[in-house]
């Protein structure tokens, strides 16, 4: 057990557990996308595609499609979002929790591509860059299996 | 024929065709998300989806994925830069226009999440801000089929 | 009296006046610039600036300084959020009003910078894309005095 | 004399030094925030102002006005994403930097107010994310004294 889950109670991580199924099990457009929950926990989130033909966006260069990019960054910036309020709410039970999370909404978000979305797999993950009881600011990050950085995004989320 | 599209040369006219044909035929992508080109011409574009269950993202409130809205913005900003493109370059044969439609890329884009998307079809639709030889801004929305403004957007885009 | 300002009530216009007021001669850095709001009501505003040579930004090609941008697009893009707070607060009196006020505060901007800023005079407005109890997104533009955009801006404000 | 400086030539050197002369005592607006530079290398730059009543933006809460913030985020952005132009062509004489300095340009940016600009010192800096011969996009930051981060801003800029 990292240091980090040591933090949380066992009630947060059920709730994380909770959250995690819903976001790849529940979620329609998260399914066509095929995409995985590969770690969710209050310090880090890993969203996770498979490259596939359905993916690309440009048939001459074989690459990502810029809409998945956004896509990806999107969800990583959300979960990262609600899982400050995860931390900030360690009494919180799942009927709670789960009112909030009906209400979690991106106000708005920045993409920016740096890179051609080349690879077998990708990988966005983000970080809080500032949270507050309603609105929260979430740094994310694509990069493709080699580690390889394709795009970065700055999200605002409504948590409240 | 539109006093627009009168402006246009015969040769501008079949290019925007078959880029359209391209949208919707030849990207992988596009056709998972079942989009449809309704206009496309040097004045304005419309990309079209209609609802159905794979693109929910929120199944206790039955909208669309932020990450579609994303995706529908990205390709109505793109389409639009790129008929600049076409439209100060009457004397551009396919070929060349086909060099330029590769190196195509939005290098940034801002959403702005305005109302739950709610709806059963979503259509986007663009203008241009800026545009030059190596540059283009452009500015987005999509709407649902009554005509309610869902998302606005501005993305900058490589045109060269 | 114009049909928009037949709608506010006495009490709102006097608000209004105060706002305009405080946003003059009471912030230092608006005293700086020398701006003036010369028009603040529920439908609109604009705040102007004269060139002079310390808003320069470039010397070879002296032009508006892109932070003097930025600045009259994030404070014409917060005058009108909390327009909207007013409007929607018909019955709310000063020290109502003055509490909320000194919470407004920007959350995020985007800026776009779509010409060199040539002019004489430059006048940023704005427009509410979405409002409610704790966000208003708004976009924004600056002009000079022959009606030639030079930025298009987007902002997110806490409004509550 | 750092690891990263021993990689520059003396020419360089020369050109950043002059660059930095240009941005503190050449450029009237900066000189009306009397803003320094504090560090300007290959590697990183450091924009520094010191805090004084003109560059407030809230008198109830004494804190940095905003555009202020949009302002030494711009700059800084610039200055790296230039400072990457003098990396790629080290056999660049002043005459030939002039001409691109000339054309420098923000094309857009995004700013994120993470907390109230409360200090005695703002150093706004940042970090390239990718560049190329035409534009480049950069990530920059605003700490105050204490090292709390202020704001968080990407931009892109035309280089080329």
């Amino acid at each position: 057990m990292s240091k980090e889950m040591a933090k949380t109670t066992v009630q947060q991580q059920q709730i994380l557990k909770q959250i995690q199924t819903i976001f790849t099990e529940q979620l329609p457009f998260h399914q066509l996308l095929q995409l995985q929950i590969r770690r969710f926990d209050i310090n880090a989130v890993e969203v996770v595609v498979e490259m596939r033909p359905e993916l690309i966006g440009n048939p001459m260069h074989q690459i990502l499609h810029g809409g998945v990019t956004a896509t990806l960054l999107d969800i990583a910036g959300g979960m990262v979002a609600f899982a400050g309020v995860i931390e900030r709410h360690p009494e919180a039970d799942w009927p709670t929790i789960q009112k909030r999370l009906a209400n979690l909404g991106t106000i708005d978000m920045r993409v920016d591509y740096l890179r051609p979305g080349r690879g077998n797999q990708f990988i966005a993950s983000g970080q809080v860059l500032r949270t507050g009881n309603k609105v929260a600011v979430v740094r994310t990050e694509l990069h493709n299996e080699d580690g390889q950085q394709i795009a970065s995004g700055t999200g605002t989320y409504l948590v409240g």
